[in-house]
Protein backbone atom coordinates (compact mmCIF):
# COMPACT_ATOMS: atom_id res chain seq x y z
CA UNK A 1 0.00 0.00 0.00
CA UNK A 2 1.35 2.92 -1.04
CA UNK A 3 0.64 5.75 1.65
CA UNK A 4 1.57 9.66 0.99
CA UNK A 5 3.30 10.75 3.97
CA UNK A 6 0.79 13.98 5.43
CA UNK A 7 1.79 17.47 4.60
CA UNK A 8 2.77 18.69 7.54
CA UNK A 9 0.03 20.78 8.93
CA UNK A 10 1.11 24.46 9.90
CA UNK A 11 -1.97 24.83 13.31
CA UNK A 12 -3.20 21.21 13.86
CA UNK A 13 -6.64 21.69 15.77
CA UNK A 14 -6.45 21.30 19.70
CA UNK A 15 -2.35 22.01 18.50
CA UNK A 16 -0.63 25.38 19.65
CA UNK A 17 -2.71 27.89 18.19
CA UNK A 18 -5.82 26.43 19.10
CA UNK A 19 -4.53 26.89 22.43
CA UNK A 20 -2.95 30.12 21.98
CA UNK A 21 -6.70 31.21 20.42
CA UNK A 22 -8.27 30.26 23.68
CA UNK A 23 -5.78 31.67 25.75
CA UNK A 24 -6.36 35.10 24.57
CA UNK A 25 -10.02 35.52 24.38
CA UNK A 26 -10.86 34.26 27.44
CA UNK A 27 -8.11 37.28 28.39
CA UNK A 28 -10.13 39.56 26.42
CA UNK A 29 -13.14 38.07 28.12
CA UNK A 30 -11.83 38.82 31.30
CA UNK A 31 -11.16 42.33 30.35
CA UNK A 32 -14.11 43.18 28.77
CA UNK A 33 -16.29 41.87 31.87
CA UNK A 34 -14.07 43.56 34.34
CA UNK A 35 -12.83 46.73 32.53
CA UNK A 36 -15.45 47.45 30.18
CA UNK A 37 -15.53 47.48 26.02
CA UNK A 38 -13.22 50.79 26.18
CA UNK A 39 -11.00 50.65 28.92
CA UNK A 40 -10.00 46.80 26.78
CA UNK A 41 -6.36 46.56 26.10
CA UNK A 42 -4.41 44.47 23.56
CA UNK A 43 -1.16 44.82 25.31
CA UNK A 44 -2.69 43.72 28.88
CA UNK A 45 -4.63 41.24 27.65
CA UNK A 46 -1.13 39.26 25.58
CA UNK A 47 0.86 39.79 28.60
CA UNK A 48 -2.32 37.27 30.54
CA UNK A 49 -2.37 35.46 27.58
CA UNK A 50 1.16 34.99 27.62
CA UNK A 51 1.42 35.83 24.42
CA UNK A 52 3.54 38.52 22.23
CA UNK A 53 1.45 41.49 21.68
CA UNK A 54 2.13 40.74 17.91
CA UNK A 55 0.66 37.41 17.86
CA UNK A 56 -2.27 38.65 19.23
CA UNK A 57 -2.66 41.53 16.07
CA UNK A 58 -1.57 38.93 13.92
CA UNK A 59 -5.42 36.91 14.11
CA UNK A 60 -6.92 40.39 15.20
CA UNK A 61 -5.67 42.89 13.20
CA UNK A 62 -7.57 45.47 15.51
CA UNK A 63 -8.97 45.46 19.44
CA UNK A 64 -12.67 45.87 18.42
CA UNK A 65 -12.68 42.56 16.29
CA UNK A 66 -10.89 40.62 19.30
CA UNK A 67 -13.64 42.13 21.83
CA UNK A 68 -16.00 40.74 18.97
CA UNK A 69 -14.46 37.38 19.09
CA UNK A 70 -14.52 37.25 22.19
CA UNK A 71 -18.03 38.39 22.95
CA UNK A 72 -18.98 35.45 19.87
CA UNK A 73 -17.04 33.06 21.85
CA UNK A 74 -18.85 33.30 25.09
CA UNK A 75 -22.01 33.29 23.08
CA UNK A 76 -21.24 30.18 21.63
CA UNK A 77 -19.26 28.07 24.69
CA UNK A 78 -22.03 28.37 27.04
CA UNK A 79 -25.04 28.36 25.01
CA UNK A 80 -24.69 25.23 22.67
CA UNK A 81 -28.04 25.25 20.23
CA UNK A 82 -30.44 22.87 21.51
CA UNK A 83 -31.77 19.89 19.42
CA UNK A 84 -34.63 18.78 21.60
CA UNK A 85 -36.60 17.51 18.86
CA UNK A 86 -39.40 20.15 19.05
CA UNK A 87 -39.31 23.57 17.86
CA UNK A 88 -41.25 24.92 20.67
CA UNK A 89 -39.16 23.38 23.07
CA UNK A 90 -35.41 24.24 21.59
CA UNK A 91 -36.96 27.79 21.38
CA UNK A 92 -37.66 27.52 25.24
CA UNK A 93 -34.51 26.27 25.95
CA UNK A 94 -32.42 29.34 23.94
CA UNK A 95 -34.69 31.81 25.93
CA UNK A 96 -34.33 30.04 29.24
CA UNK A 97 -30.48 30.48 27.95
CA UNK A 98 -30.03 34.07 27.18
CA UNK A 99 -32.32 34.85 30.50
CA UNK A 100 -29.56 32.88 32.77
CA UNK A 101 -26.83 34.41 31.23
CA UNK A 102 -27.85 38.00 31.28
CA UNK A 103 -28.92 37.03 34.66
CA UNK A 104 -25.16 37.12 36.17
CA UNK A 105 -23.89 40.56 37.15
CA UNK A 106 -21.09 40.52 35.20
CA UNK A 107 -22.52 39.84 32.07
CA UNK A 108 -25.35 42.14 32.93
CA UNK A 109 -22.97 44.73 32.89
CA UNK A 110 -21.73 43.60 29.35
CA UNK A 111 -24.62 44.32 27.90
CA UNK A 112 -25.25 47.60 29.54
CA UNK A 113 -22.01 48.26 28.10
CA UNK A 114 -22.79 47.76 25.17
CA UNK A 115 -26.26 49.59 24.92
CA UNK A 116 -24.33 52.64 25.96
CA UNK A 117 -21.70 52.70 23.08
CA UNK A 118 -23.11 55.27 20.13
CA UNK A 119 -21.72 54.32 17.42
CA UNK A 120 -19.34 56.35 16.44
CA UNK A 121 -17.67 54.47 19.18
CA UNK A 122 -14.33 52.79 16.61
CA UNK A 123 -15.28 48.91 15.69
CA UNK A 124 -19.03 48.92 17.50
CA UNK A 125 -20.93 48.04 14.62
CA UNK A 126 -18.40 44.82 14.79
CA UNK A 127 -19.07 44.08 18.21
CA UNK A 128 -22.84 44.30 17.94
CA UNK A 129 -23.01 42.36 14.35
CA UNK A 130 -20.60 39.13 16.41
CA UNK A 131 -22.75 39.52 19.27
CA UNK A 132 -25.69 38.80 17.57
CA UNK A 133 -23.98 36.69 14.94
CA UNK A 134 -23.64 33.25 16.85
CA UNK A 135 -27.60 33.23 17.87
CA UNK A 136 -28.49 33.81 14.40
CA UNK A 137 -26.72 30.67 12.92
CA UNK A 138 -28.03 28.61 15.74
CA UNK A 139 -31.50 29.72 15.04
CA UNK A 140 -31.31 29.04 11.68
CA UNK A 141 -30.29 25.19 12.61
CA UNK A 142 -33.33 24.97 14.98
CA UNK A 143 -35.12 25.97 12.21
CA UNK A 144 -34.32 24.34 9.06
CA UNK A 145 -34.22 20.97 11.49
CA UNK A 146 -38.06 21.99 12.39
CA UNK A 147 -38.66 22.21 8.38
CA UNK A 148 -36.62 18.48 8.58
CA UNK A 149 -39.46 17.04 10.99
CA UNK A 150 -42.20 18.45 9.09
CA UNK A 151 -43.42 20.94 12.08
CA UNK A 152 -42.78 24.27 9.74
CA UNK A 153 -42.73 24.91 6.14
CA UNK A 154 -39.71 26.55 4.82
CA UNK A 155 -39.06 30.49 4.64
CA UNK A 156 -39.02 30.96 8.36
CA UNK A 157 -36.82 34.33 8.89
CA UNK A 158 -33.86 33.11 11.44
CA UNK A 159 -33.47 36.81 12.68
CA UNK A 160 -37.32 37.89 12.83
CA UNK A 161 -37.82 34.56 15.23
CA UNK A 162 -35.00 35.41 17.34
CA UNK A 163 -35.82 38.89 17.50
CA UNK A 164 -39.30 37.99 18.65
CA UNK A 165 -37.82 35.42 20.74
CA UNK A 166 -35.49 37.92 22.69
CA UNK A 167 -36.59 41.54 22.43
CA UNK A 168 -39.21 41.85 25.03
CA UNK A 169 -36.58 40.21 27.42
CA UNK A 170 -34.06 43.02 26.38
CA UNK A 171 -36.52 45.79 26.56
CA UNK A 172 -37.32 44.95 30.22
CA UNK A 173 -33.75 44.61 31.15
CA UNK A 174 -32.41 47.72 29.46
CA UNK A 175 -35.38 50.02 29.71
CA UNK A 176 -38.70 49.72 31.30
CA UNK A 177 -37.64 47.67 34.22
CA UNK A 178 -40.32 45.15 34.16
CA UNK A 179 -39.78 41.58 35.92
CA UNK A 180 -37.83 38.75 33.19
CA UNK A 181 -40.59 36.68 34.59
CA UNK A 182 -42.53 33.45 33.60
CA UNK A 183 -45.69 34.94 31.85
CA UNK A 184 -42.74 36.73 29.90
CA UNK A 185 -40.95 33.67 28.39
CA UNK A 186 -44.04 32.04 27.99
CA UNK A 187 -45.90 34.99 26.06
CA UNK A 188 -42.16 35.07 24.27
CA UNK A 189 -41.73 31.47 22.80
CA UNK A 190 -45.28 31.60 21.95
CA UNK A 191 -44.85 34.58 19.46
CA UNK A 192 -41.83 32.95 18.28
CA UNK A 193 -43.12 30.02 17.73
CA UNK A 194 -46.26 31.89 15.44
CA UNK A 195 -43.23 33.70 13.22
CA UNK A 196 -41.45 30.30 12.64
CA UNK A 197 -44.58 29.39 10.99
CA UNK A 198 -47.98 27.21 11.80
CA UNK A 199 -48.23 23.79 11.63
CA UNK A 200 -48.49 22.74 8.00
CA UNK A 201 -51.05 20.21 8.25
CA UNK A 202 -52.99 22.59 9.71
CA UNK A 203 -52.87 25.32 7.03
CA UNK A 204 -53.96 24.60 3.54
CA UNK B 1 -79.44 85.82 38.17
CA UNK B 2 -77.89 84.59 40.92
CA UNK B 3 -74.19 84.28 40.21
CA UNK B 4 -72.07 82.78 43.18
CA UNK B 5 -68.51 83.82 42.99
CA UNK B 6 -66.04 81.03 42.66
CA UNK B 7 -64.02 80.32 45.04
CA UNK B 8 -60.32 81.45 44.53
CA UNK B 9 -58.57 78.62 43.50
CA UNK B 10 -55.35 77.95 44.92
CA UNK B 11 -53.39 76.70 41.94
CA UNK B 12 -55.10 77.53 38.33
CA UNK B 13 -54.37 75.84 35.87
CA UNK B 14 -52.14 77.69 33.20
CA UNK B 15 -51.09 80.03 36.56
CA UNK B 16 -47.76 80.31 37.92
CA UNK B 17 -47.96 76.98 39.30
CA UNK B 18 -48.32 75.48 36.10
CA UNK B 19 -45.75 77.97 34.62
CA UNK B 20 -43.40 76.63 37.56
CA UNK B 21 -43.92 73.13 36.59
CA UNK B 22 -42.99 73.93 33.33
CA UNK B 23 -39.77 75.93 33.68
CA UNK B 24 -38.65 72.78 35.77
CA UNK B 25 -39.01 70.25 33.67
CA UNK B 26 -38.05 72.11 30.49
CA UNK B 27 -34.59 73.02 32.61
CA UNK B 28 -34.18 69.18 33.90
CA UNK B 29 -35.02 67.73 30.75
CA UNK B 30 -32.20 70.05 29.33
CA UNK B 31 -29.97 68.87 32.16
CA UNK B 32 -30.93 65.20 31.21
CA UNK B 33 -30.05 65.75 27.02
CA UNK B 34 -27.03 67.65 28.40
CA UNK B 35 -25.14 66.46 31.54
CA UNK B 36 -26.96 62.79 31.85
CA UNK B 37 -28.52 61.07 34.34
CA UNK B 38 -26.31 60.69 36.84
CA UNK B 39 -24.73 64.40 36.92
CA UNK B 40 -28.39 66.05 36.81
CA UNK B 41 -28.06 68.79 39.90
CA UNK B 42 -31.20 69.69 41.47
CA UNK B 43 -29.87 72.84 42.24
CA UNK B 44 -28.79 73.85 38.51
CA UNK B 45 -32.05 72.81 37.63
CA UNK B 46 -33.80 75.47 39.97
CA UNK B 47 -31.06 78.31 39.01
CA UNK B 48 -32.21 77.70 35.46
CA UNK B 49 -35.71 77.41 36.16
CA UNK B 50 -35.22 80.55 38.29
CA UNK B 51 -37.25 79.17 41.45
CA UNK B 52 -35.37 78.27 44.66
CA UNK B 53 -34.27 74.89 45.08
CA UNK B 54 -37.14 74.42 48.08
CA UNK B 55 -39.85 75.13 45.39
CA UNK B 56 -38.09 72.18 42.95
CA UNK B 57 -37.95 70.00 46.38
CA UNK B 58 -41.46 71.09 47.20
CA UNK B 59 -43.09 68.99 44.09
CA UNK B 60 -40.26 66.43 43.44
CA UNK B 61 -39.29 65.23 46.76
CA UNK B 62 -36.35 63.09 44.94
CA UNK B 63 -33.92 63.81 42.22
CA UNK B 64 -35.33 60.69 40.84
CA UNK B 65 -38.93 61.62 40.74
CA UNK B 66 -37.76 65.19 38.86
CA UNK B 67 -35.90 63.16 36.52
CA UNK B 68 -38.75 60.41 36.00
CA UNK B 69 -41.66 63.34 35.63
CA UNK B 70 -39.61 65.09 33.42
CA UNK B 71 -38.73 61.99 30.83
CA UNK B 72 -42.66 61.56 31.19
CA UNK B 73 -43.01 64.96 30.30
CA UNK B 74 -40.90 64.49 26.98
CA UNK B 75 -42.93 61.61 26.10
CA UNK B 76 -46.12 63.13 26.65
CA UNK B 77 -45.68 66.68 25.11
CA UNK B 78 -43.86 65.15 21.83
CA UNK B 79 -46.08 62.59 21.18
CA UNK B 80 -49.58 62.44 21.40
CA UNK B 81 -51.39 59.53 21.68
CA UNK B 82 -52.99 58.84 18.05
CA UNK B 83 -56.73 58.24 17.58
CA UNK B 84 -56.94 57.50 13.41
CA UNK B 85 -60.16 55.30 13.34
CA UNK B 86 -58.33 52.20 12.88
CA UNK B 87 -56.16 50.22 15.25
CA UNK B 88 -53.81 49.05 12.82
CA UNK B 89 -52.75 52.57 11.72
CA UNK B 90 -52.72 54.24 15.33
CA UNK B 91 -50.04 51.70 16.38
CA UNK B 92 -48.07 52.09 12.90
CA UNK B 93 -48.42 56.27 14.07
CA UNK B 94 -47.13 55.14 17.91
CA UNK B 95 -44.38 53.24 16.13
CA UNK B 96 -43.53 56.28 14.13
CA UNK B 97 -43.56 58.48 16.77
CA UNK B 98 -41.09 56.81 18.79
CA UNK B 99 -38.41 55.58 15.82
CA UNK B 100 -39.00 59.75 15.04
CA UNK B 101 -37.79 60.55 18.59
CA UNK B 102 -35.09 57.53 19.36
CA UNK B 103 -33.50 59.00 16.26
CA UNK B 104 -33.09 62.25 17.70
CA UNK B 105 -29.12 62.30 18.61
CA UNK B 106 -29.82 63.93 22.24
CA UNK B 107 -32.45 61.24 22.61
CA UNK B 108 -30.53 58.32 21.58
CA UNK B 109 -28.04 59.78 23.79
CA UNK B 110 -30.82 59.31 26.97
CA UNK B 111 -32.17 56.03 25.66
CA UNK B 112 -28.41 54.67 25.91
CA UNK B 113 -27.71 56.59 29.18
CA UNK B 114 -30.56 54.90 30.68
CA UNK B 115 -29.89 51.00 29.31
CA UNK B 116 -26.46 51.91 31.17
CA UNK B 117 -27.30 52.59 34.83
CA UNK B 118 -27.65 49.23 36.67
CA UNK B 119 -30.65 48.52 38.77
CA UNK B 120 -28.39 49.50 42.16
CA UNK B 121 -28.64 53.76 40.80
CA UNK B 122 -31.14 55.51 43.58
CA UNK B 123 -34.41 55.81 41.29
CA UNK B 124 -33.65 54.42 38.30
CA UNK B 125 -36.55 51.68 38.64
CA UNK B 126 -39.01 55.09 38.67
CA UNK B 127 -37.33 56.82 36.02
CA UNK B 128 -37.54 53.45 34.12
CA UNK B 129 -41.29 52.93 35.15
CA UNK B 130 -42.01 55.97 34.31
CA UNK B 131 -40.59 55.90 30.99
CA UNK B 132 -42.86 53.20 29.99
CA UNK B 133 -46.20 54.75 31.91
CA UNK B 134 -46.93 57.27 29.43
CA UNK B 135 -46.66 55.11 26.79
CA UNK B 136 -48.91 52.24 28.37
CA UNK B 137 -51.61 54.65 29.48
CA UNK B 138 -52.07 55.91 25.66
CA UNK B 139 -52.03 52.15 24.30
CA UNK B 140 -54.83 51.49 26.48
CA UNK B 141 -56.78 54.29 25.06
CA UNK B 142 -55.82 52.79 21.86
CA UNK B 143 -57.30 49.99 22.28
CA UNK B 144 -60.59 50.92 24.39
CA UNK B 145 -61.12 53.18 21.33
CA UNK B 146 -60.59 49.64 19.15
CA UNK B 147 -62.64 47.74 21.37
CA UNK B 148 -65.43 49.92 20.97
CA UNK B 149 -65.09 50.40 17.37
CA UNK B 150 -65.88 46.52 17.59
CA UNK B 151 -62.44 46.34 15.68
CA UNK B 152 -61.00 43.87 18.65
CA UNK B 153 -62.47 42.22 21.66
CA UNK B 154 -62.06 43.21 25.25
CA UNK B 155 -59.21 41.92 27.08
CA UNK B 156 -55.73 43.13 25.48
CA UNK B 157 -53.22 43.37 27.59
CA UNK B 158 -51.86 47.01 26.46
CA UNK B 159 -47.87 46.23 27.60
CA UNK B 160 -47.95 43.55 25.92
CA UNK B 161 -49.21 44.88 22.84
CA UNK B 162 -46.80 47.75 23.37
CA UNK B 163 -43.86 45.40 24.06
CA UNK B 164 -44.28 43.88 20.86
CA UNK B 165 -44.41 46.62 18.82
CA UNK B 166 -41.50 48.73 20.09
CA UNK B 167 -39.43 45.88 21.36
CA UNK B 168 -37.26 44.70 18.63
CA UNK B 169 -36.46 48.26 17.16
CA UNK B 170 -34.99 48.83 20.84
CA UNK B 171 -33.05 45.94 20.41
CA UNK B 172 -31.57 46.79 17.20
CA UNK B 173 -30.81 50.14 18.53
CA UNK B 174 -29.12 49.23 21.99
CA UNK B 175 -27.77 45.83 21.29
CA UNK B 176 -27.38 44.02 17.50
CA UNK B 177 -26.99 47.26 15.48
CA UNK B 178 -29.73 46.03 12.91
CA UNK B 179 -31.63 49.02 10.62
CA UNK B 180 -34.35 50.80 12.15
CA UNK B 181 -36.01 50.17 8.83
CA UNK B 182 -39.29 49.85 7.15
CA UNK B 183 -39.43 45.99 6.61
CA UNK B 184 -39.17 45.89 10.66
CA UNK B 185 -42.00 48.64 11.02
CA UNK B 186 -44.18 46.39 8.93
CA UNK B 187 -43.37 43.29 10.69
CA UNK B 188 -43.39 45.19 14.20
CA UNK B 189 -47.39 46.70 13.45
CA UNK B 190 -48.21 43.16 12.07
CA UNK B 191 -47.43 41.36 15.18
CA UNK B 192 -48.77 44.03 17.46
CA UNK B 193 -52.09 43.97 15.88
CA UNK B 194 -51.94 40.05 16.01
CA UNK B 195 -51.25 40.49 19.83
CA UNK B 196 -54.23 43.24 20.38
CA UNK B 197 -56.52 40.18 19.50
CA UNK B 198 -58.09 38.77 16.23
CA UNK B 199 -61.17 40.45 14.24
CA UNK B 200 -64.03 39.37 16.28
CA UNK B 201 -66.21 39.38 13.23
CA UNK B 202 -63.81 36.18 11.91
CA UNK B 203 -62.91 34.49 15.16
CA UNK B 204 -65.83 32.50 16.44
Amino acid sequence: MNVEPPEVPKRRPGGRSARVRKAVLDAALTSLLTDGFERVSVAAIAAEAGVAESTVYRRWATKSSLVAAAIGELAASENPTPNTGSLEQDLRVVLNQILAVIGRPEIERLVRALAALGDDVPGIAEARAEFFATRVAGMRDILDRAVARGEIREGADAVEVLETLVAPAYLRLLMTGLPLDRALARRAVRAARDVAGQDPARVP
